[in-house]
């Protein structure tokens, strides 16, 4: 079993990096507080007996030697960085939690045949490069290196210069490492765990997401002598398009969301009517035919309902992934941990994109969720008990054993 | 008559300084680029001949002495900010159409029982630093000093300081002054004296204006793990209310307009529900009646429309004034000009708020407006002809000779 004191006291130390103002973090990828983070655990990982390796995205590698020098790794991790108003868990507890269970290796003696390494992905969030687990998606091979290297973040400072600048570049070719299996603890970041009083969910399916870059253009002018026959006002549209999308979710009620988190107005001033509006559609569902249906009628239907109030409406996918089903073995290991350890679980969907849904395309793959407090995530109030995180540090510690064999 | 090549010469020079991104203009208030328009403005006042005085608020004011010490002198003036995508001639073509009036004086030799003064105000767009007219308010007796010197910019920065920073806190009181009458040349901003092949306008009343800050406040939480049932999106309470204030405006044809400009959301995250968002509400209409149930609508209606899909809203009005009628003497002499001279003229209510309002309650005050092409203002494409500006600074010119007496 894990120490869940000395896991909690990692976390706690972790989020004096980059604090929010809420008591939450603000960590966001490729910025000197994702640097600081980045080398605390480097140095965690070093005093456990690791060897880090680095690719050209910034992914972090720590590697716990195994006995079998042919046997492939076992990878456990997540990720560091934050939401701009992020929790201190989310990504977080899956890194520290993998160190814990390393930690604990280390103290038992326990050797195993295949190393095991624990990883921090960059990028997860995608608020500020989209998309989101830009990283673990040019490790999958879901996207380029250049591609990924040009994203821009709000300032128009490119993912690449930034990775650059904070000196995270390594030497790794990015995708090059072969992976007996991957493991991912994460907490939910919805209601279900806790409401059902589960101490462990068994993530057998993800959401499937798809990010829909709307751009509404009207036509800037006075708020005051601009006659209403002749406005052309962009955040009409953006209105009609936010009741569109909930619409749209609703009538795919159960196990399908949608909403718009970001928008930019211009010029965003109190007397000009907006002649343009940037915002993006989030939509997901664990069904692939639904969600393409979904966007597809979101597509349809927001030109039209733009076009009837003068203003055009174009759109782009900025980012996306199909709805993972996770490895059989690897699920079974973690179901078979929680049982053994006398946890409750129950078997549960990911409703948020993770890492690992990318890496389940190249390498077996499963994740182990733990509740949070009211299911909320990506807040700064978001919160976990330390029990929580200790049964998933050790249902993680325990799947990977299992698979890395003793 | 004035000189039109020599005033638009003038016009081309001071749009040169903070210009835009699409031809037009970004020279907002307090901002260096505004100094430095201020410092060229002195230099052209100081070369006619005019004394230079500046208020605490920056107000400044060019006297073109008078033949009669204890005459009260004749105003004229309006505002060199801009928008952040202003035009050229939003305000400056007030400012640098009185210079063009002063500079016709001194060539044809005329002296003026009454002093002339031209003013340029200070934050009249009320863009960086609400509420728009701002100076002119303080000078009217609207707001105090210390009020004013408080109003804070997106950044946090306030506008006594900043107003400080850029070395324009003048010596003169506030509302000092005591004025004959004021007379400010304007471009319409609307479409109506295109559209009738006007050359003038003869500003009889202005709309009143009510800027209603909504705080929608919902919880920030994941996109994709929230269940939709479990949801407090602050962005449907933006749309719901975008649509009603259109809706509200739309009732209360003709002469009402309603729109909002300027919408803040946060954490601003595509995959964050937004917690809160924070946008202003611009009512307009010439009816004070009119005025007052409108607003009175929003802030009934709206609270009930958050509060059906779980988000609350909070109000409070951050800028107004009551819709002005202009003094029937000044309003004559205008009127009388534009006759004079032969220029096509009818009357008009003026769509935006303007200096002149707020001076109109401690001195007699008329405005003159000329076209500008389809109406479009705070717009960088915002634009006039030589013809139309001629046709303005000529009538101001008049009228304010007429006022001052020979
Ligand atoms: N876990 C998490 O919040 N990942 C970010 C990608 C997403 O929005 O689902
Ligand atoms: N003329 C002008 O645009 N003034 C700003 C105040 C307003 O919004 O009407």
């Amino acid at each position: 079993r894990i120490d869940p004191d000395r896991l909690w006291d990692s976390l706690m130390e972790m989020a004096k990096i980059g604090p929010g103002v809420a008591g939450g973090n603000n960590r966001q990828t490729l910025t000197d507080e994702d640097a600081e983070g980045r080398t605390l655990f480097q140095r965690w990982c070093e005093e456990a007996g690791c060897t880090m390796g680095v690719d050209t995205m910034g992914n972090m590698f720590a590697t716990r030697p195994g006995e079998d020098p042919d046997a492939l790794p076992v990878y456990m991790g997540s990720h560091l960085d934050t939401q701009p108003t992020g929790g201190k868990y989310d990504g977080v507890l899956g890194v520290l939690g993998g160190l814990e269970a390393i930690r604990t290796l280390n103290d038992m003696g326990v050797k195993t045949k295949h190393p095991i390494v624990l990883t921090n992905w960059t990028n997860e969030e995608g608020t500020r490069f989209a998309p989101a687990m830009l990283a673990s998606g040019v490790f999958a091979g879901k996207h380029t290196q250049d591609w990924a290297y040009a994203r821009e973040d709000a300032e128009g400072k490119k993912f690449g210069d930034e990775l650059k600048r904070i000196g995270w570049v390594g030497d790794e070719e990015v995708g090059a490492r072969k992976m007996h299996a991957m493991f991912e603890l994460h907490i939910e970041q919805g209601p279900i765990l806790e409401a059902e009083g589960k101490d462990i969910g068994v993530v057998t399916h993800g959401q499937g997401l798809r990010w829909i870059e709307c751009t509404v253009t009207g036509k800037e002018s006075h708020t005051g002598s601009t006659p209403m026959a002749m406005r052309k006002n962009a955040g009409r549209g953006l209105a009609l398009v936010t009741e569109l999308v909930h619409e749209i979710a609703m009538a795919n009620q159960p196990n399908a969301v949608g909403a718009i988190g970001h928008i930019d107005v211009y010029p965003n001033s109190r007397n000009i009517i907006p002649g343009k509006v940037v915002f993006t559609v989030d939509m997901r569902t664990h069904l692939l035919d639904k969600l393409n249906a979904m966007v597809a009628e979101v597509m349809e239907r927001a030109p039209k309902l733009c076009e009837d109030i003068g203003v055009n409406f174009s759109c782009e996918i900025v980012g996306q992934f199909d709805p993972p089903a996770f490895d059989e073995k690897c699920v079974d290991a973690v179901r078979g941990a929680a049982k053994d350890l006398g946890y409750s679980h129950m078997d549960i969907v990911s409703g948020a994109g993770h890492d690992a849904c990318w890496i389940n395309d190249v390498a077996p793959t499963a994740m182990i969720m733990c509740p949070c407090v009211d299911g909320l995530s990506h807040n700064e109030a978001e919160d976990i008990s330390k029990q929580w995180a200790q049964a998933g540090a050790d249902v993680l510690l325990h799947a990977v054993l299992e698979t890395a064999e003793i």
